[in-house]
């Protein structure tokens, strides 16, 4: 499918729906089906030790799957988190970014089902996956 | 089981381990096998609209399961997350501190099974629910 | 809220529905908002070693999760499975039925979700935990 | 990872393990970290209507995970399931096998975690995706 944003597009419309999130993430990639997130590990991420957070990694699965799920649709639309699970399989390298593929499985007219697969930047192994079901009202 | 913490020795055990959360959490309630955490809702666990975010009921979630596994097997051991599932069922209420309430489902020597139910203090329907599992590396 | 099932009318109704599984079950407890299934564990249901086999607690939980679905909104809707999370905890016991308790947690317009615990029949440590969301597609 | 079965041992080794789904599975094709399993649908995994019914999905899903695990450890191992997130998308089509492509995330000492998409052979649009965990007790 055609994505309804560019990739600054979507950041900008990002910036205005998650204002608190201005300067964490950037989209490395966006098209229809997938996108790439990338979130600018800051000290704010982290744990002691050096370690990305469970609720920051959390939160890049969520946004992930946010932009994937928006990408085909458009602005008008709304979408809110009904369901996650998430495996947490390695430590995050501490010093790195964090790069989360989201693969859209299904797009229906009420759910959206999203993948997302988390990677240390430069590493092969992903550190955590995650399923993400976002709900879409009927718009009036 | 016998909780081997009281919850003030829990939430100075809490303060020492995750120092970057000190002052968002108290203990309402703790036994071997269910524990209620309180988190004291303020600015930067909102999204605009005044509603709590997704990540900040994560990791309300994530802690109070940290307590309900590691409040019978004491200090000495090592947990890590390895799963949650969580669904969103409900906004929470603006204004209102989350209330979680903690069930530990299964205690092994390697996994513990924590589930956990969310409330916007003062009302009886859930905001979300989410069920943890919590891995115990065999100690040296 | 006040089911519109008696135990045995819900039974008639599974029947119809899901003939492949008569006689595998029985409702030992039905209200809007919580529900008590049995399973009569029986050969076809067991791994080599007398356990119940997963995709068998799988169809308990499925199962208790549609009864506690359709029991308040009747049975001139449709309600179809769209996620499931499921731990495996303890091994049942062999040569004893399974007892799920299902709490249904939201009722929503499009989407409802059931918590479900399932025993080994009169033992107190749950042997698995399910959480599962229903769809509930628009009515013409 | 170098699988330490080809796909016909693997296939005896699940005939034995598992005697009770003998014919239902074939193995079209497996390495140290992905498996592609089909499985031959048949009367007894349909549901009214001629779909395939969950607990065959959850089965099929179950066992291949199973299997993209047990390839690279080799058979003196055991594995058993701790943890399923499933998310049914879209209805099976009547009178096709399905597929189901594991791809195991993690091996660990102690955990496995696999991903599996399933579709309706011939199709590029998956009906349901998972993720598992299993638990790989130590050897004695």
């Amino acid at each position: 499918m055609q994505p309804k944003f560019t990739p600054s597009e979507m950041m900008e419309f990002l910036n205005e729906v998650f204002p608190q999130v201005r300067g964490d993430y950037a989209i490395d990639h966006l098209d229809g089906e997938t996108v790439t997130m990338r979130l600018f590990t800051a000290d704010h991420h982290l744990r002691p030790g050096g370690t990305v957070s469970g609720p920051s990694m959390f939160a890049l699965a969520d946004i992930t799957a946010y932009v994937a799920t928006m990408a085909p649709i458009g602005k008008e639309a709304l979408a809110v988190t009904t369901n996650i699970s998430m495996d947490f399989m390695r430590k995050p390298e501490a010093g790195r970014d964090l790069i989360a593929k989201g693969t859209l499985l299904k797009l229906g007219r009420a759910l959206a089902v999203t993948d997302v697969l988390i990677y240390s930047e430069g590493t092969d192994k992903p550190v955590a996956r995650a399923s993400l079901t976002y709900s879409i009202p009927p718009s009036r």
